[in-house]
């Protein structure tokens, strides 16, 4: 099989032996935004016509391609869902020459009612299912937009979303505390003193100003600034996702090495046990997903 | 006496009689941003030359006039501060033709040590204490980076800026929210949504990406989310600034139209009582600061 994980900027193809072996592979930084409109077919068979004259059928796509923007629409499952129930909702996409079947999202709503929803990260997390079954977990994936997900009973329970990384990046572009920061190394001191920070009282938003305040006051260097405002940011993260009670076991986390870095720094902050997974998550759940199907 | 708030964007000069009678005035979009190095005492003498002409020998500044970016850069003066302490505080111009004083901005640390800073807003503030004395009171001045003060024997004893204003534009104006988010008048019952969900667990960071939750899934119109997203803000702004006890009496506000209305809403869902303060606050504190001195 070929398993494919479609984002927004970039693209990752793997060509798969039954067991899970990686026979081949195609990375590249095509992703959806670089595609025209009408152009993903032929996009999809440049990346991968050698492995489909090869004899490969069966092709599983996940991530942001399923979107509004991608080639097609494929609705959020709601939650809970494990493999079985996602490999029930796939979408079959219009390609010549293989069986060609789009990963959905998922959707949650939270206490409050509010939906929330993931497209990439379900099949990550399917990924990372394997490895406990069906015990109870708490994953975090960071990034742009980081999900914190309960998995129970082998599948995924319930999600939330934090915008950290976005929030992150718009204030460091284009707000006030931009002008005080400079491009720097992390400076993990720093990032503990905004993880720190952040269990004191006075909520994000004064918070946020005091990175200001610290820097007007020469206490906060510009060079330090970008750490503290991750570490900030990240620790009120941390609280508001283990309000409701922190897990039993340590707290499955996996994304690129400088988050996870980071993260891992702040549950050592708060305490928190963690375990380190292969970023490479996506792939064992697409594989995961095309054997429930076969 | 001439009482001028100099700020970022707006110049505000008033030809003041003894008892505080506004005999001119002088408006314009010249703030600071607009005034050439160096160009400080020219674009005064041109805004009040007439005045000066006429025998006006005190002139009283305040705003970010006196910031790194503005004239000279006046220290800012710790709390907690009064009319007596900032008049011992001015800074004097080198201008000819008047003597001409510049009100330092105020600094004061939050419990856990972090400095923050306002420059203008203590004016303001002065200007308030003069409506209620030596009384305990809670104020708050909405803005790009609002303000909420405690007052207590004249003085402003303490104070806390929270980012609200300039993280609801850069999220509107520069991330994916914004993408979602058409230009519309005020929705009261989508800005009260907002304040209702501040309410609810999760953190801010997870209820800004509930907003694209709620948009994708057609639960709120592009219309209705700036002022779910301002609803959102301010309910998390208020909650964090009253955290340590909700005061015994209205919460003093004063600001623009736009804004008080909105927090006066705000504070209704909260069940909290304010009183709305002319917005000319400036005015009456560069009076009462002048009258210290004479």
């Amino acid at each position: 099989m070929i398993g494919i994980d479609w984002g927004t900027t970039a693209f990752r193809a793997y060509r798969l032996a039954p067991g899970g072996t990686i026979l081949d592979r195609r990375e590249s930084e095509g992703g959806i935004l670089s595609v025209p409109a009408g152009g993903f077919p032929a996009a999809l068979s440049a990346a991968i016509g050698p492995w489909l004259a090869e004899g490969e059928r069966l092709v599983l796509l996940c991530g942001m391609v399923g979107s509004r923007q991608g080639w097609v629409e494929a609705p959020y499952l709601p939650c809970p869902a494990g493999p079985a129930e996602i490999a029930g909702a796939l979408t079959p996409l219009p390609f010549d020459g293989a069986r060609c079947l789009l990963v959905p999202g998922l959707t949650t709503r939270d206490a409050g009612g509010v939906p929330d929803v993931m497209r990439g990260e379900e099949t990550k997390l399917i990924g990372l299912l394997a490895e406990f079954g069906t015990a109870e977990a708490v994953a975090c994936l960071p990034g742009t937009h980081a999900k914190w997900a309960r998995l129970s009973g082998g599948r995924i329970a319930h999600f939330a979303t934090q915008m950290t990384g976005e929030v992150r990046a718009v204030l460091l572009e284009h707000s006030i505390l931009g002008r005080l920061a400079k491009d720097a190394p992390t400076d993990e001191a720093a990032f503990l003193r905004g993880v720190a920070r952040a269990r004191e009282p006075g909520g994000l938003l004064h918070h946020l100003f005091g990175t200001r305040g610290l820097g007007l006051m020469g206490e906060l260097t510009a060079e330090a600034t970008g750490s503290y405002l991750s570490g900030l940011l990240i620790g009120h993260e941390v609280t508001a996702a283990l309000a409701e009670g922190v897990p039993d076991g340590p707290i499955h986390l996996a994304g690129s090495a400088t988050l996870t870095r980071a993260y891992a720094l702040a549950f050592g902050a708060f305490g928190l046990e963690h375990r380190l997974h292969d970023p490479d998550l996506a792939l064992r759940g697409l594989m995961l997903i095309a054997e429930t199907l076969q």
